[in-house]
Protein backbone atom coordinates (compact mmCIF):
# COMPACT_ATOMS: atom_id res chain seq x y z
CA UNK A 1 0.00 0.00 0.00
CA UNK A 2 1.08 3.71 -1.00
CA UNK A 3 -0.01 5.87 2.08
CA UNK A 4 -0.25 9.65 2.27
CA UNK A 5 -0.79 12.14 4.39
CA UNK A 6 -2.87 15.22 2.81
CA UNK A 7 -4.75 18.32 3.20
CA UNK A 8 -7.64 19.17 1.20
CA UNK A 9 -8.30 22.63 0.25
CA UNK A 10 -12.06 22.11 -0.44
CA UNK A 11 -12.77 21.10 3.20
CA UNK A 12 -9.83 22.61 4.89
CA UNK A 13 -8.93 19.46 6.61
CA UNK A 14 -6.29 17.35 6.91
CA UNK A 15 -5.97 13.58 6.21
CA UNK A 16 -4.40 10.49 5.47
CA UNK A 17 -5.24 7.67 3.09
CA UNK A 18 -4.56 5.02 0.34
CA UNK A 19 -3.10 6.38 -3.06
CA UNK A 20 -4.17 4.02 -5.60
CA UNK A 21 -4.20 4.29 -9.42
CA UNK A 22 -7.79 5.41 -9.43
CA UNK A 23 -6.58 8.20 -7.06
CA UNK A 24 -6.76 8.19 -2.76
CA UNK A 25 -9.17 6.71 -0.32
CA UNK A 26 -9.59 8.86 2.48
CA UNK A 27 -9.20 6.61 5.26
CA UNK A 28 -8.56 9.18 7.96
CA UNK A 29 -12.32 10.41 7.14
CA UNK A 30 -13.44 6.70 8.14
CA UNK A 31 -11.20 6.15 11.11
CA UNK A 32 -11.36 9.65 12.55
CA UNK A 33 -12.98 8.63 15.62
CA UNK A 34 -10.02 6.39 16.16
CA UNK A 35 -6.89 7.67 14.09
CA UNK A 36 -6.79 11.14 13.37
CA UNK A 37 -3.44 10.81 11.00
CA UNK A 38 -0.98 8.36 10.09
CA UNK A 39 1.43 8.56 13.18
CA UNK A 40 -1.92 7.50 15.51
CA UNK A 41 -2.29 4.68 13.14
CA UNK A 42 1.06 3.69 13.58
CA UNK A 43 1.23 4.94 17.24
CA UNK A 44 -1.28 1.86 18.04
CA UNK A 45 0.54 -0.33 15.46
CA UNK A 46 -3.19 -0.97 13.38
CA UNK A 47 -2.18 -0.40 9.39
CA UNK A 48 -3.87 -3.74 9.03
CA UNK A 49 -7.48 -1.84 9.52
CA UNK A 50 -6.63 -0.36 6.48
CA UNK A 51 -7.67 -3.02 4.55
CA UNK A 52 -10.80 -3.00 5.75
CA UNK A 53 -10.74 -0.71 2.70
CA UNK A 54 -10.12 -2.88 0.15
CA UNK A 55 -12.21 -2.17 -2.92
CA UNK A 56 -13.30 1.27 -2.18
CA UNK A 57 -13.52 3.38 -4.91
CA UNK A 58 -11.18 6.36 -4.68
CA UNK A 59 -12.40 9.43 -3.27
CA UNK A 60 -10.59 12.16 -4.69
CA UNK A 61 -7.76 12.38 -7.92
CA UNK A 62 -4.68 12.20 -6.53
CA UNK A 63 -4.11 15.66 -8.26
CA UNK A 64 -6.82 17.39 -5.92
CA UNK A 65 -5.10 16.65 -2.20
CA UNK A 66 -2.22 18.37 -1.28
CA UNK A 67 0.28 16.58 -0.29
CA UNK A 68 1.58 16.74 3.37
CA UNK A 69 5.24 14.95 4.66
CA UNK A 70 4.91 11.63 5.03
CA UNK A 71 4.98 12.29 9.03
CA UNK A 72 4.84 15.61 9.90
CA UNK A 73 6.35 15.41 13.37
CA UNK A 74 8.32 12.49 14.05
CA UNK A 75 9.33 12.52 17.21
CA UNK A 76 13.26 11.80 16.19
CA UNK A 77 14.37 12.13 13.02
CA UNK A 78 17.94 10.19 12.59
CA UNK A 79 19.87 11.21 9.35
CA UNK A 80 22.76 8.90 8.26
CA UNK A 81 25.74 10.34 6.50
CA UNK A 82 28.69 9.16 4.02
CA UNK A 83 26.69 5.68 3.55
CA UNK A 84 27.58 4.97 0.07
CA UNK A 85 30.62 4.33 -0.74
CA UNK A 86 30.61 6.79 -3.65
CA UNK A 87 29.99 9.69 -1.33
CA UNK A 88 32.47 8.42 1.44
CA UNK A 89 35.39 8.79 -1.30
CA UNK A 90 34.03 12.53 -2.22
CA UNK A 91 33.87 13.37 1.09
CA UNK A 92 37.21 11.45 2.05
CA UNK A 93 35.14 9.78 5.27
CA UNK A 94 37.00 7.15 7.01
CA UNK A 95 35.58 6.50 10.22
CA UNK A 96 33.85 3.01 10.15
CA UNK A 97 30.98 4.15 12.61
CA UNK A 98 27.75 5.17 11.54
CA UNK A 99 27.69 8.89 10.69
CA UNK A 100 24.26 10.46 12.67
CA UNK A 101 22.95 13.91 12.71
CA UNK A 102 19.53 14.99 13.43
CA UNK A 103 16.95 16.95 11.78
CA UNK A 104 13.92 18.52 13.15
CA UNK A 105 10.79 18.32 11.95
CA UNK A 106 10.24 21.86 10.55
CA UNK A 107 13.04 20.95 8.24
CA UNK A 108 10.48 19.18 6.68
CA UNK A 109 8.59 19.63 3.24
CA UNK A 110 5.82 17.59 1.38
CA UNK A 111 5.81 16.02 -2.19
CA UNK A 112 5.52 19.30 -4.54
CA UNK A 113 6.41 21.84 -2.35
CA UNK A 114 9.01 24.48 -2.04
CA UNK A 115 12.60 23.67 -0.62
CA UNK A 116 13.92 26.85 0.65
CA UNK A 117 17.11 27.99 -0.22
CA UNK A 118 18.98 30.42 2.02
CA UNK A 119 19.50 33.95 1.41
CA UNK A 120 23.10 33.36 2.65
CA UNK A 121 24.11 30.60 0.96
CA UNK A 122 24.71 30.36 -2.53
CA UNK A 123 25.84 26.33 -1.61
CA UNK A 124 22.20 24.34 -1.48
CA UNK A 125 22.84 20.87 -2.49
CA UNK A 126 20.69 17.88 -3.29
CA UNK A 127 21.10 14.15 -1.61
CA UNK A 128 18.75 11.56 -2.64
CA UNK A 129 17.60 9.27 -0.03
CA UNK A 130 15.92 6.48 1.51
CA UNK A 131 13.49 7.13 4.02
CA UNK A 132 12.44 4.48 6.75
CA UNK A 133 9.33 4.77 8.68
CA UNK A 134 9.72 3.18 12.24
CA UNK A 135 6.42 1.10 13.17
CA UNK A 136 7.14 -0.40 16.41
CA UNK A 137 8.73 0.73 19.38
CA UNK A 138 12.47 -0.76 18.76
CA UNK A 139 15.03 -0.84 21.53
CA UNK A 140 18.17 -2.96 21.41
CA UNK A 141 17.05 -4.64 18.43
CA UNK A 142 18.92 -7.06 16.35
CA UNK A 143 19.69 -6.87 13.09
CA UNK A 144 18.48 -10.21 12.01
CA UNK A 145 14.85 -8.92 12.79
CA UNK A 146 15.46 -4.91 12.56
CA UNK A 147 13.23 -4.91 9.48
CA UNK A 148 10.26 -6.28 11.41
CA UNK A 149 10.48 -2.90 13.45
CA UNK A 150 9.65 -0.99 9.66
CA UNK A 151 6.00 0.90 8.60
CA UNK A 152 7.33 1.31 5.13
CA UNK A 153 9.98 3.65 3.59
CA UNK A 154 9.70 6.90 1.16
CA UNK A 155 11.94 8.76 -0.70
CA UNK A 156 14.01 11.96 1.20
CA UNK A 157 15.46 14.91 -0.43
CA UNK A 158 18.19 15.78 2.14
CA UNK A 159 18.75 19.30 0.79
CA UNK A 160 22.02 20.59 2.11
CA UNK A 161 23.26 24.06 3.19
CA UNK A 162 27.08 23.06 2.37
CA UNK A 163 29.08 25.80 3.74
CA UNK A 164 26.98 25.70 7.60
CA UNK A 165 27.73 21.70 6.97
CA UNK A 166 30.37 21.28 9.43
CA UNK A 167 31.80 17.92 10.67
CA UNK A 168 28.85 18.01 13.33
CA UNK A 169 26.12 18.99 10.46
CA UNK A 170 23.72 20.43 12.79
CA UNK A 171 23.30 23.89 10.84
CA UNK A 172 23.44 22.92 7.61
CA UNK A 173 20.75 19.92 7.95
CA UNK A 174 18.36 22.06 9.46
CA UNK A 175 17.03 24.68 8.08
CA UNK A 176 13.41 25.22 7.55
CA UNK A 177 12.06 23.29 4.80
CA UNK A 178 14.99 22.19 3.70
CA UNK A 179 13.94 18.14 3.54
CA UNK A 180 11.68 16.93 1.16
CA UNK A 181 9.58 13.93 2.64
CA UNK A 182 7.53 12.15 0.18
CA UNK A 183 5.29 11.29 -1.78
CA UNK A 184 4.06 8.60 0.06
CA UNK A 185 5.13 5.52 2.60
CA UNK A 186 4.92 1.98 1.13
CA UNK A 187 4.39 -0.31 3.37
CA UNK A 188 7.04 -3.64 3.95
CA UNK A 189 4.79 -5.97 2.35
CA UNK A 190 5.90 -4.44 -1.25
CA UNK A 191 9.56 -3.44 -0.21
CA UNK A 192 10.71 -6.79 1.17
CA UNK A 193 14.65 -6.16 0.48
CA UNK A 194 15.08 -2.37 1.14
CA UNK A 195 18.97 -3.18 0.03
CA UNK A 196 17.55 -3.79 -3.51
CA UNK A 197 16.53 -0.36 -4.41
CA UNK A 198 17.51 1.70 -7.71
CA UNK A 199 17.80 5.56 -6.54
CA UNK A 200 18.32 8.62 -8.28
CA UNK A 201 17.98 12.10 -8.59
CA UNK A 202 16.99 14.51 -11.00
CA UNK A 203 18.08 18.17 -11.48
CA UNK A 204 16.00 20.13 -13.88
CA UNK A 205 15.45 17.05 -15.49
CA UNK A 206 19.26 15.47 -15.41
CA UNK A 207 20.01 13.00 -13.74
CA UNK A 208 23.12 13.71 -10.97
CA UNK A 209 22.80 10.60 -8.67
CA UNK A 210 22.16 7.44 -9.95
CA UNK A 211 23.28 4.31 -7.59
CA UNK A 212 21.28 1.22 -5.56
CA UNK A 213 20.52 1.12 -2.01
CA UNK A 214 22.76 -2.25 -2.26
CA UNK A 215 25.88 0.05 -2.15
CA UNK A 216 24.84 1.34 1.52
CA UNK A 217 27.63 0.97 4.00
CA UNK A 218 25.53 0.85 6.98
CA UNK A 219 22.56 -1.37 5.85
CA UNK A 220 18.99 -0.80 6.95
CA UNK A 221 18.92 -3.47 9.79
CA UNK A 222 22.27 -2.39 10.72
CA UNK A 223 21.36 0.99 11.30
CA UNK A 224 18.52 0.29 13.12
CA UNK A 225 20.60 -2.06 15.07
CA UNK A 226 23.16 1.13 15.77
CA UNK A 227 20.77 3.10 16.61
CA UNK A 228 18.70 1.28 19.22
CA UNK A 229 21.31 0.29 21.30
CA UNK A 230 21.68 3.95 22.68
CA UNK A 231 18.07 5.64 21.66
CA UNK A 232 15.30 3.87 21.38
CA UNK A 233 12.76 4.54 18.18
CA UNK A 234 8.94 4.56 18.64
CA UNK A 235 6.19 4.56 15.48
CA UNK A 236 6.74 7.33 13.15
CA UNK A 237 9.82 8.34 13.88
CA UNK A 238 11.96 8.55 10.59
CA UNK A 239 15.44 7.16 9.35
CA UNK A 240 16.97 8.87 6.21
CA UNK A 241 19.32 6.03 5.41
CA UNK A 242 22.11 8.04 3.60
CA UNK A 243 23.03 9.75 -0.05
CA UNK A 244 24.72 8.44 -2.99
CA UNK A 245 27.68 10.07 -4.64
CA UNK A 246 27.36 13.13 -7.50
CA UNK A 247 26.26 15.64 -5.08
CA UNK A 248 26.64 19.27 -6.30
CA UNK A 249 29.56 19.74 -4.14
CA UNK A 250 31.89 17.78 -5.51
CA UNK A 251 31.47 18.11 -8.87
CA UNK A 252 33.89 20.18 -11.51
CA UNK A 253 32.52 22.89 -11.63
CA UNK A 254 30.17 22.70 -8.72
CA UNK A 255 26.29 22.27 -9.32
CA UNK A 256 24.27 23.79 -6.85
CA UNK A 257 20.19 24.37 -6.82
CA UNK A 258 19.06 27.80 -7.41
CA UNK A 259 15.06 29.69 -7.27
CA UNK A 260 13.00 28.09 -9.83
CA UNK A 261 14.97 24.29 -10.13
CA UNK A 262 12.94 21.40 -10.03
CA UNK A 263 15.01 18.36 -7.90
CA UNK A 264 13.11 15.04 -8.32
CA UNK A 265 14.32 11.98 -6.16
CA UNK A 266 12.82 8.44 -7.82
CA UNK A 267 13.22 5.48 -5.78
CA UNK A 268 12.05 1.92 -7.69
CA UNK A 269 9.22 0.47 -6.02
CA UNK A 270 8.41 3.74 -4.11
CA UNK A 271 7.90 6.33 -6.89
CA UNK A 272 9.10 9.97 -7.61
CA UNK A 273 9.25 12.74 -4.79
CA UNK A 274 9.61 16.63 -6.53
CA UNK A 275 9.99 19.62 -5.36
CA UNK A 276 10.72 23.00 -6.16
CA UNK A 277 13.87 25.24 -4.89
CA UNK A 278 12.73 29.00 -4.10
CA UNK A 279 14.81 31.68 -2.08
CA UNK A 280 14.04 32.26 1.15
CA UNK A 281 12.62 35.94 1.09
CA UNK A 282 14.24 38.51 2.59
CA UNK B 1 12.31 32.88 41.17
CA UNK B 2 13.40 29.34 40.86
CA UNK B 3 10.97 27.12 39.21
CA UNK B 4 10.94 23.83 38.96
CA UNK B 5 8.91 20.74 37.79
CA UNK B 6 8.50 17.83 39.72
CA UNK B 7 6.39 14.55 40.98
CA UNK B 8 4.36 14.50 44.36
CA UNK B 9 4.53 10.27 45.16
CA UNK B 10 1.86 11.27 48.29
CA UNK B 11 -0.56 12.15 45.15
CA UNK B 12 0.96 10.44 42.55
CA UNK B 13 0.97 13.65 40.37
CA UNK B 14 3.35 15.52 38.14
CA UNK B 15 3.49 19.54 38.95
CA UNK B 16 5.77 22.58 38.98
CA UNK B 17 6.28 25.00 40.80
CA UNK B 18 8.35 27.90 43.13
CA UNK B 19 10.98 26.40 45.16
CA UNK B 20 11.58 29.11 48.10
CA UNK B 21 14.15 28.62 51.47
CA UNK B 22 11.06 27.87 53.15
CA UNK B 23 9.79 25.12 50.53
CA UNK B 24 8.18 24.70 47.33
CA UNK B 25 4.83 26.87 46.34
CA UNK B 26 2.67 24.23 44.60
CA UNK B 27 1.97 26.34 41.18
CA UNK B 28 1.01 23.94 39.02
CA UNK B 29 -2.03 22.43 41.14
CA UNK B 30 -3.33 26.52 41.37
CA UNK B 31 -2.89 26.76 38.11
CA UNK B 32 -4.14 23.52 36.56
CA UNK B 33 -7.33 24.78 34.88
CA UNK B 34 -4.54 27.00 32.24
CA UNK B 35 -1.31 25.39 32.68
CA UNK B 36 -0.38 21.86 33.58
CA UNK B 37 3.23 22.32 33.30
CA UNK B 38 5.76 24.90 33.52
CA UNK B 39 5.94 24.17 29.53
CA UNK B 40 2.45 24.95 29.08
CA UNK B 41 2.73 28.17 31.38
CA UNK B 42 5.93 29.14 28.91
CA UNK B 43 3.78 28.63 25.81
CA UNK B 44 1.72 31.21 26.71
CA UNK B 45 4.46 33.49 27.87
CA UNK B 46 2.33 33.71 31.09
CA UNK B 47 5.63 33.77 33.85
CA UNK B 48 3.97 37.06 35.45
CA UNK B 49 1.06 34.77 37.02
CA UNK B 50 3.44 33.04 39.19
CA UNK B 51 3.83 36.58 41.07
CA UNK B 52 -0.15 35.82 42.31
CA UNK B 53 1.94 32.98 44.89
CA UNK B 54 3.93 36.03 45.91
CA UNK B 55 3.80 35.94 49.91
CA UNK B 56 1.96 32.59 49.78
CA UNK B 57 3.59 30.15 52.54
CA UNK B 58 5.49 26.58 51.14
CA UNK B 59 3.23 23.89 50.34
CA UNK B 60 5.94 21.42 50.64
CA UNK B 61 9.49 20.52 52.00
CA UNK B 62 11.84 20.54 49.04
CA UNK B 63 12.91 17.22 50.42
CA UNK B 64 9.23 15.92 49.73
CA UNK B 65 9.26 16.71 45.97
CA UNK B 66 10.87 14.14 43.29
CA UNK B 67 12.21 16.23 40.74
CA UNK B 68 11.66 16.06 37.49
CA UNK B 69 13.68 17.96 34.29
CA UNK B 70 12.89 21.05 34.35
CA UNK B 71 11.04 20.60 31.25
CA UNK B 72 10.63 17.32 30.39
CA UNK B 73 10.13 16.95 26.36
CA UNK B 74 11.54 20.49 24.59
CA UNK B 75 10.79 20.51 21.24
CA UNK B 76 14.29 21.46 20.25
CA UNK B 77 17.47 20.94 22.42
CA UNK B 78 20.56 22.59 20.72
CA UNK B 79 23.80 21.37 22.53
CA UNK B 80 26.90 23.44 21.76
CA UNK B 81 30.58 21.48 21.95
CA UNK B 82 33.86 23.54 22.53
CA UNK B 83 32.54 26.47 23.70
CA UNK B 84 35.53 27.08 26.30
CA UNK B 85 38.80 27.76 25.21
CA UNK B 86 40.52 24.98 27.81
CA UNK B 87 37.83 22.61 25.93
CA UNK B 88 38.33 23.55 22.70
CA UNK B 89 42.35 23.42 23.21
CA UNK B 90 42.13 19.60 24.50
CA UNK B 91 40.25 18.52 21.57
CA UNK B 92 41.88 20.66 19.25
CA UNK B 93 39.17 22.08 17.47
CA UNK B 94 39.97 24.82 15.66
CA UNK B 95 36.77 25.37 13.36
CA UNK B 96 35.76 29.28 14.43
CA UNK B 97 31.97 28.20 13.57
CA UNK B 98 30.07 27.05 16.66
CA UNK B 99 29.84 23.22 16.79
CA UNK B 100 26.55 22.10 17.13
CA UNK B 101 25.11 18.87 18.37
CA UNK B 102 21.61 17.67 19.34
CA UNK B 103 19.67 15.68 22.27
CA UNK B 104 16.29 14.09 21.98
CA UNK B 105 14.35 14.46 25.71
CA UNK B 106 14.94 10.77 26.67
CA UNK B 107 18.08 11.51 27.05
CA UNK B 108 17.52 13.59 30.44
CA UNK B 109 17.56 12.89 34.25
CA UNK B 110 16.31 14.79 36.86
CA UNK B 111 17.98 16.52 39.67
CA UNK B 112 18.51 13.41 42.22
CA UNK B 113 17.91 11.39 39.83
CA UNK B 114 20.37 8.24 37.97
CA UNK B 115 22.74 8.62 34.90
CA UNK B 116 23.04 5.74 33.36
CA UNK B 117 26.67 4.55 32.61
CA UNK B 118 26.47 2.51 29.01
CA UNK B 119 26.77 -0.90 29.49
CA UNK B 120 29.25 -1.25 26.49
CA UNK B 121 31.55 2.08 27.25
CA UNK B 122 33.97 2.50 29.60
CA UNK B 123 34.54 6.09 28.55
CA UNK B 124 31.40 8.40 30.50
CA UNK B 125 32.75 11.51 30.83
CA UNK B 126 31.31 14.58 32.59
CA UNK B 127 30.60 18.03 31.13
CA UNK B 128 28.97 20.66 33.66
CA UNK B 129 27.06 23.23 31.51
CA UNK B 130 25.25 26.24 31.49
CA UNK B 131 21.81 25.53 29.58
CA UNK B 132 19.17 28.39 28.70
CA UNK B 133 15.56 28.01 28.49
CA UNK B 134 13.89 29.85 25.51
CA UNK B 135 10.59 31.71 26.78
CA UNK B 136 9.31 33.28 23.42
CA UNK B 137 9.13 32.06 19.63
CA UNK B 138 12.65 33.42 18.24
CA UNK B 139 13.13 33.36 14.63
CA UNK B 140 16.08 35.60 13.07
CA UNK B 141 16.65 37.46 16.34
CA UNK B 142 19.81 39.88 16.72
CA UNK B 143 22.53 39.14 19.32
CA UNK B 144 21.87 42.64 20.93
CA UNK B 145 17.97 41.43 21.97
CA UNK B 146 18.44 37.90 21.86
CA UNK B 147 18.60 37.76 25.80
CA UNK B 148 15.26 38.95 25.79
CA UNK B 149 13.94 35.43 24.80
CA UNK B 150 14.91 33.88 27.59
CA UNK B 151 13.02 32.36 30.51
CA UNK B 152 15.80 31.19 32.53
CA UNK B 153 18.51 29.75 33.17
CA UNK B 154 19.41 26.04 34.64
CA UNK B 155 22.24 23.86 35.51
CA UNK B 156 23.20 20.49 32.83
CA UNK B 157 25.43 17.57 33.14
CA UNK B 158 25.96 16.61 29.66
CA UNK B 159 27.41 13.12 30.81
CA UNK B 160 29.20 11.80 27.42
CA UNK B 161 29.94 8.51 26.11
CA UNK B 162 33.35 9.04 24.67
CA UNK B 163 33.80 6.45 22.60
CA UNK B 164 30.57 6.69 20.60
CA UNK B 165 31.58 11.09 20.12
CA UNK B 166 33.04 11.25 16.93
CA UNK B 167 32.76 14.85 15.09
CA UNK B 168 29.35 14.53 14.59
CA UNK B 169 28.71 13.66 18.53
CA UNK B 170 24.89 12.06 17.91
CA UNK B 171 25.97 9.06 19.32
CA UNK B 172 27.78 9.30 21.95
CA UNK B 173 25.54 12.10 23.43
CA UNK B 174 21.92 10.34 23.13
CA UNK B 175 22.33 7.26 25.24
CA UNK B 176 18.91 7.01 27.42
CA UNK B 177 19.20 8.99 30.60
CA UNK B 178 22.63 11.01 30.24
CA UNK B 179 21.73 14.38 30.57
CA UNK B 180 21.10 15.73 34.36
CA UNK B 181 19.08 18.93 34.22
CA UNK B 182 17.79 20.68 37.18
CA UNK B 183 17.58 20.83 39.72
CA UNK B 184 15.45 24.37 38.61
CA UNK B 185 14.93 27.59 36.27
CA UNK B 186 16.09 30.62 37.72
CA UNK B 187 14.43 33.62 35.83
CA UNK B 188 16.42 36.11 34.07
CA UNK B 189 16.08 38.73 36.70
CA UNK B 190 18.17 37.09 38.81
CA UNK B 191 20.13 36.61 36.34
CA UNK B 192 21.02 39.49 33.92
CA UNK B 193 24.55 38.77 32.50
CA UNK B 194 24.88 34.78 31.84
CA UNK B 195 28.50 35.60 31.01
CA UNK B 196 29.31 36.08 34.55
CA UNK B 197 28.78 32.91 36.08
CA UNK B 198 31.28 30.83 37.97
CA UNK B 199 30.48 27.49 36.69
CA UNK B 200 31.77 24.19 38.80
CA UNK B 201 32.00 20.59 38.50
CA UNK B 202 32.22 18.01 41.19
CA UNK B 203 33.33 14.01 41.02
CA UNK B 204 32.76 12.51 44.44
CA UNK B 205 33.39 15.94 45.66
CA UNK B 206 36.39 16.89 44.27
CA UNK B 207 36.54 19.80 42.19
CA UNK B 208 37.04 18.53 38.27
CA UNK B 209 35.96 21.79 36.19
CA UNK B 210 36.34 25.58 37.20
CA UNK B 211 35.40 27.90 35.05
CA UNK B 212 33.64 30.94 34.23
CA UNK B 213 30.73 31.54 31.53
CA UNK B 214 32.62 34.37 30.52
CA UNK B 215 34.98 32.42 29.08
CA UNK B 216 33.06 31.35 26.55
CA UNK B 217 34.00 31.51 22.77
CA UNK B 218 30.60 31.79 21.90
CA UNK B 219 27.92 34.24 24.46
CA UNK B 220 24.31 33.13 25.11
CA UNK B 221 22.98 35.52 22.53
CA UNK B 222 25.71 34.21 19.72
CA UNK B 223 24.13 31.03 19.90
CA UNK B 224 20.60 32.32 19.95
CA UNK B 225 21.76 34.93 16.90
CA UNK B 226 23.23 31.90 15.01
CA UNK B 227 20.66 28.87 15.99
CA UNK B 228 17.46 31.32 15.21
CA UNK B 229 19.44 32.50 11.80
CA UNK B 230 18.21 29.03 10.47
CA UNK B 231 15.96 27.57 13.11
CA UNK B 232 13.30 29.19 15.49
CA UNK B 233 13.01 28.36 18.86
CA UNK B 234 9.62 28.07 20.98
CA UNK B 235 9.29 28.50 24.71
CA UNK B 236 10.70 25.66 26.25
CA UNK B 237 13.19 24.51 23.94
CA UNK B 238 16.51 24.39 25.58
CA UNK B 239 20.37 25.20 25.01
CA UNK B 240 22.95 24.06 26.33
CA UNK B 241 25.64 26.07 25.96
CA UNK B 242 29.36 23.82 26.08
CA UNK B 243 31.54 22.57 29.01
CA UNK B 244 34.52 24.11 30.40
CA UNK B 245 37.70 21.91 29.90
CA UNK B 246 38.98 19.56 32.80
CA UNK B 247 36.94 16.52 31.56
CA UNK B 248 38.10 12.98 32.39
CA UNK B 249 39.14 11.76 28.77
CA UNK B 250 41.53 14.30 28.50
CA UNK B 251 43.78 14.09 31.99
CA UNK B 252 46.66 11.99 32.72
CA UNK B 253 45.50 9.31 33.65
CA UNK B 254 41.55 9.89 32.09
CA UNK B 255 39.26 9.90 34.79
CA UNK B 256 35.84 8.42 33.87
CA UNK B 257 32.49 7.99 35.87
CA UNK B 258 31.59 4.79 36.86
CA UNK B 259 28.84 3.05 38.87
CA UNK B 260 28.43 4.80 42.82
CA UNK B 261 29.53 7.86 41.74
CA UNK B 262 28.45 11.18 42.55
CA UNK B 263 28.50 14.06 40.16
CA UNK B 264 27.16 17.90 40.68
CA UNK B 265 27.30 20.76 38.46
CA UNK B 266 27.38 24.21 40.32
CA UNK B 267 26.57 27.69 39.06
CA UNK B 268 26.70 30.62 40.82
CA UNK B 269 23.42 32.03 41.17
CA UNK B 270 21.63 28.73 39.84
CA UNK B 271 22.48 25.53 42.42
CA UNK B 272 23.88 22.38 42.16
CA UNK B 273 22.34 19.96 40.19
CA UNK B 274 23.29 16.22 41.92
CA UNK B 275 23.21 13.31 39.81
CA UNK B 276 24.42 9.25 40.61
CA UNK B 277 25.79 7.32 38.25
CA UNK B 278 24.36 3.69 37.66
CA UNK B 279 24.81 0.91 35.42
CA UNK B 280 22.64 0.13 32.35
CA UNK B 281 20.87 -3.40 33.62
CA UNK B 282 22.47 -6.03 31.00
Amino acid sequence: MKLASFYRPQSDEKSYGIVTEHGVIDAGRRFSDRYSTLQSLLNDNALNILHELDGTPADYATDDIVFLPVIETPGKIFCVGMNYSDKRKEFEENNNAPTLFIRFPDTFSAHKDNLIKPATSDEFDYEGELAVVIGRYASEVKKENALDYIAGYSCFMDATVRDMQHTWFTAGKNWRQTGGFGPWLVTTDEITDPQALPIETYLNGMRVQNDTTGNMIHTVADIIEYISRFSPLSPGDVIITGSPGGVGKKRTPPLFMKSGDTIEVKIGGIGTLTNQIVAQAV
